[in-house]
């Protein structure tokens, strides 16, 4: 997509801090993180919403959440414990019409969750 | 497991107000809910922590985004946008060590997520 931010970020268009990638997703650091760790998992795919995913696009999902797993590891926040998110349109927040989820860890996260 | 809630609720021991079930899931209402709409989609396999999830499970969360995907569309919040969490762990506030997505909407959600 021509405009989107994120594909510009996986073309390489626009710089960003890269922490993994592989054939189907990147992740990169938050460039307004909300917590110590905030990391956003992208497919390279543009799919804007996740209302938008169809079911062949779903196991896409379950991948991004290893990938999440993996680099929660990989920052030390697995064990203390920490947050994936994902969200949709207005009033869910989604900033970047781009589907991307959210590892965040470091701090004690609210029970409200927004 | 015996002494999951989850379990207790999946298994029919507990009642509780369940909006959704199929082979490999089920959703109820949140009974502490943060926003007008506050559903858990919750695996009938008892998963503790998100980071137990094997290779293999993964296929099982891209199904628990589509139950939400068609649970925030039901409920009418797929337009405005909502938003989908999960929580692993201490810091995450993860109140039951059993896999569980929050689908989250009627309201405008704060960018902090928690």
């Amino acid at each position: 997509m021509e405009d989107c931010v994120f594909c510009k970020i996986i073309a390489g268009q626009i710089p960003s801090d890269i922490v993994y990638h592989d054939k189907t997703v990147i992740a990169f650091k938050d460039i307004h993180p909300v917590t110590q760790v905030h990391l956003l998992i992208v497919p390279r795919e543009h799919i804007a919403y996740l209302t938008d995913l169809t079911e062949k696009q779903s196991t896409l999902v379950g991948h991004m959440i290893l990938v999440a797993n993996e680099l929660a590891r990989q920052t030390g926040i697995a064990e203390k414990g920490f947050r994936v998110v994902i969200n949709v349109g207005s009033e869910g927040g989604q900033m970047v019409p781009h589907l991307h989820l959210h590892l965040l860890g470091g701090r004690r996260l609210s029970e409200k969750m927004g």
